[in-house]
């Protein structure tokens, strides 16, 4: 089968083996597939992963290990990427994601998603609902992140966020806040990239234009050092970050103001397939306009190419 | 008076003006005084403060601004160190401390208490308790700030802490954390910096021999980013850290952790003096056994270096 492999460099292949399947797998025959930072940045050696990239995808279940699995044949399945071992504490209470021997798809230790099949097991899919193309469904993986910082600003009482970073994963959590209820800025380092978040009728504004300890709650989302210090600065004593996307650790930021402002900066990951698929059932969300290009998994290397120039958001792989 | 004064450099002066006070300030005459971590930093040009450093003190109040203060007059005294306007909305809510135009005592825009007289207002002062002598009540400010971290934790389910830092700060927040009933293990970098938190009751361990993840919740009071990416290795994922000493930006800190592991970093300053020194009116802490010297005003800068020397707790000043 075809397959986008990383093996210190990314090739194209042709030859690869589809996957065998055990009990409680299912074999996936990708219909589409998202490009995410994550991908290109295990492209430049992050996390030491070698195989078949690619998390973000929409299929069809083409096999099954076990007989008692086989209402999943033939069903449209998006899918969860972190497999845990099933039984320890992280697995059992915090979730598969904090599983320290989990395995995740295209990620650590599994092929991924960029290949005409892929395996998964059962309890990772999801079915996608009839009224949600393709085009929608690959997009539930970002969107269940996005919604994880929803989840995690319930509990307090939050008004006003500032999103930092109108970017792939910004412009979508920004949109599920608005949806939520809170009143959001998307900020960004250029008019040109809070043109589609002010289509989508986000309030939007310059990163640099908004005054010291503006907010209460700021999400970074920009995915650079840049960002997450430009994040400090906006919030408010006693304030929280919610810090959602990596960066490298090369530049350094001044923590000085987490302590002297009593900050609180929360981690952000994974989030929730069920409620990302019900709200893409409800299409209120503009996703079609995000996606900067298509292509197929032969001319996936162009593909990386143009998903890591500056300004461009979703690129999308098929077979 | 004499004063430690610092104007780029370091100096000790006989001819400093003893200070004017306003309305609704009090007059102290300095007793005894405490070397902090922040006081070698503000020395290293931290901050870029001018002026009488020292925030650690103990002292008598010998003139106050205002005929309805004249209740303090003669009064043992210790005293908070943020002044804030007053007025706005951190003031109003989460304190002084938080205020964006405060002044600190021998921090930020007010001379401190390395000098034979100091000025604060009446608000800021707190009666030391007569059970509780000079060579305790100077430690109420650091108890406070260790106390903080007691609070932060309060509405949290905690069961086992893990305090990073063995020196000044760290020693108090793991024994006041030990009081308030948590499962504290102090951890540090040599088997004779956890000398002493073993001789005040406390369970120790060399922090490299800790494996990751192992703690839910980790106070960092080492001090250094070393210690605070030690944090991160040691607190499980979803777990806490509380972040409570300050450390310069030069030395880049991998922050992946963060959002991998979902952590949330607290950052953690100013703490109640009213609790602090109702816990030092119990007798509970062995405080003396923290200081390693004590020194005249007029020896200030064998003071200094003595504080700064590694695996050196408190240094104690006096007129």
């Amino acid at each position: 089968m075809q397959a986008l492999e990383l093996n210190n460099a990314l090739h194209y292949r042709l030859d690869k083996a589809v996957p065998d399947i055990g009990a409680g797998e299912a074999l996936i025959r990708m219909t589409l597939a998202g490009i995410c930072a994550t991908d290109l940045e295990l492209v430049k050696g992050y996390a030491g992963f070698s195989g078949v990239i690619g998390h973000e995808f929409v299929g069809v279940v083409e096999a099954v290990g076990s007989k008692s699995d086989s209402v999943w044949l033939d069903k449209r399945v998006v899918g969860s990427i972190n497999i845990g071992c099933g039984d320890c504490a992280a697995c059992l209470g915090a979730g598969p994601e904090h599983c320290l021997q989990r395995k995740v798809l295209g990620i650590r230790g599994r092929d991924g998603a960029f290949a005409d099949y892929l395996r998964l097991p059962v309890a990772n899919l999801y079915q996608v609902p009839a009224g949600v193309a393709d085009e929608e469904a690959v997009f539930t993986e970002p969107l269940a992140a996005a919604l994880r910082v929803v989840g995690q600003l319930e509990l307090l009482s939050v008004g006003k966020v500032a999103v930092v970073g109108p970017g792939r994963l910004g412009l979508l959590i920004a949109k599920v806040l608005a949806l939520a209820g809170y009143d959001v800025e998307v900020l960004g380092r250029s008019e040109t990239s809070l043109a589609l978040p002010a289509q989508w009728g986000l309030r939007t504004g310059l990163t640099r234009s908004v005054p010291d300890n503006s907010y209460h709650f700021v999400v970074d989302a920009s995915g650079q050092s840049g960002g997450f210090a430009e994040a400090l600065r906006l919030t408010r004593p006693r304030g929280i970050v919610v810090q959602k996307s990596t960066f490298s650790a090369a530049e350094a930021v001044d923590l000085g103001k987490l302590v002297v402002g009593e900050l609180t900066i929360m981690g952000s990951r994974c989030g929730p397939f069920d409620a990302a698929l019900a709200l893409l059932e409800q299409g209120v969300l503009p996703l079609r306009s995000m996606v900067d290009g298509r292509y197929r998994l032969i001319d996936g290397m162009a593909a990386l190419r143009h998903a890591g120039q500056a300004g461009v958001r979703k690129i999308l792989l098929q077979p």
